[in-house]
């Protein structure tokens, strides 16, 4: 790549690149240089969705972009599913706000010589995706590139009143989490050793197919049972830093606590020898992290009923100055760290 | 790159690919796969800003992804100016329909040793642009990309009843056009010879920082002077053909009233025989393409006078089965073909 002269010189005088400070860095960053704030709006950068006003409602708007050899590779995942998924990560996103999703557009970049029925296949699973949550193709763009890339903007509204935050976790809170944790992660390692391993293919339909809680989230954000939420898209550890750091909160994990599934105990082993580590940093799990006061606890079992999904208090909400905690399963205390995924570093 | 054993399987079962249909042919297909419609929707794929009832109001979306060695080159595209322009195309898009632009979100995929100082300008690009226009960024994704990818979801509104399409023009109306064509193309073409021909600065400027016409826009669209609009991106034949083909008419363009600049008709000779090929299909002039009753005539020359933005008749329009003509400078009639610039193709 050639910069022009003047870039060249800018990069002597400051040679601070994007592995120095990582993806959260940046963000951080693009909040200083853009000064993002003004009267309609409710939410802006930093936050997985946008929220503002727009009469009485609330406009949630968010986008995610997924590249070639980045987030997915064409030997393991199949158009139809990667249609699916770039729609499934969206729909988490206006799900952990309590949000109803409505439009979307998308973004394609594709390689001249795509056969065509790989581009069918994609938009048939962002179909198959888009009527299962009743949400519609409005819009988007499409250009030659090298790469595929695919980038979704999702549309959806709620009522200001009944929205949820990363903020709003108060000491004493429990912390909640829906699903089960590492499931996803565990099965791109099995995708990506391209063997078919007999009996794991539930770990790989995790990974292709994650589950956006949407209904959940709408019934959680209802009456506010929950009081913040955030979707389990980093890992575990990081998003729930996110939360209490949104928060001004600290929080503790009981790691024996974390649910795992049978199919995950199973395999975990093969690939890892702290078990947890998927659970606690993998992510792409695309589940609910959420805190509640404790007098809500029989509404989490009848939620869990009605939804059938496990939702499972994993730990609680702490005054900031006793930061976060992780109790392992031998009683010893962590400070977590790494904490996930994050681009750049 | 290497696709599963199943995609090459109908690899061979469907040669079809996307330079046999071109991006327009797709655009068809994804329409057709996605089957796009519903009760709220009042302009869905296929147009360049998707239109949804929102209350009394009308939300106007639209979406643009700009790639590296697609769309530009950091050897002849600043930071700065892909900031701006990245902004400006998708401000043009709401400018065609008279919308209000409100929000923006920007996903961007990045390299990871591109300089911190490289996105800084890129950013303060997009904030000096959003300033001009009163928008806001609210949202966005950050990724790591071999190349640069730069996607702009922009939302807008308007009045449901003021709102300007591609559909519309009636037969007999005149065909007006903003500005003046083709300096984009010829800036793009001095651009990338690379050395700096003085005097042709203006040209250059003119590719890096097209002036989104959203003032124009809203003014054309009120108490509806306009009868049908489209933005010149493509290239100012194949948006007619759009905006023709959308309305169910035929058209008219007199080749010598196409509006050139002092500095095109200068500067063209030096890289086309024809001189009006830049003005017609070059493309990237972000100019307003519209239609409107004759009688409102008069009402161009105060928009003009108001705005300090040309406006010329350029031609009119016909019936259907009349087709899409070019009178030739030399009087001859031309049935105008390539149309301009698509994707894939």
């Amino acid at each position: 790549m050639h910069w022009p002269r003047r870039i060249e010189f800018k990069l002597k005088a400051n040679k601070m690149d994007l592995r120095r400070i990582g993806e959260f860095g940046l963000i951080h960053r693009i909040r200083k240089w853009t000064d993002a704030s003004g009267p309609d709006l409710i939410q802006g950068i930093g936050d997985d969705v946008a929220v503002v006003e727009m009469g009485s409602k609330a406009l949630l708007v968010t986008t995610d972009i997924l590249i070639e050899g980045i987030h997915f590779h064409p030997s393991w995942m199949d158009p139809y599913s990667l249609g699916r998924k770039s729609l499934a990560v969206n729909l988490s996103d206006i799900a952990s706000m309590g949000g109803i999703p409505k439009y979307y557009l998308v973004s394609i970049g594709l390689p001249k010589n795509l056969p065509l029925s790989f581009i069918s296949s994609f938009y048939r699973g962002l179909k198959q995706e888009a009527k299962r949550f009743r949400v519609q193709l409005v819009g988007g763009d499409t250009s030659l590139s090298q790469k595929i890339i695919v980038n979704i903007c999702l549309l959806g509204e709620g009522e200001k009143k009944n929205l949820l935050f990363r903020k709003g976790a108060r000491v004493g809170d429990d912390l909640f989490v829906s699903g089960k944790l590492g499931d996803a992660a565990l099965g791109l390692k099995l995708l990506q050793k391209k063997s078919k391993i007999k009996g794991s293919e539930g770990l790989i339909k995790k990974h292709l197919f994650p589950c956006p809680r949407v209904e959940l989230g709408q019934a959680l954000a209802r009456d506010h049972v929950a009081t913040a939420m955030i979707d389990v898209s980093d890992g575990l550890l990081i998003d729930t830093s996110h939360l209490i750091e949104e928060s001004g909160v600290g929080a503790l994990i009981w790691e024996d606590r974390i649910p795992l599934s049978r199919l995950y105990r199973k395999w975990v082993r093969s690939f890892l020898k702290d078990p947890f580590q998927f659970a606690l940093s993998g992510g792409e799990d695309y589940e609910l992290l959420f805190t509640a006061s404790s007098d809500r606890r029989e509404e989490m079992t009848s939620l869990t009923r009605m939804f059938k999904i496990p939702i499972t208090r994993i730990g609680k909400i702490l005054p900031k100055n006793e930061g976060f905690r992780l109790i392992k399963k031998d009683g010893k205390e962590d400070l977590p760290s790494p904490l996930g995924f994050e681009h750049f570093k």
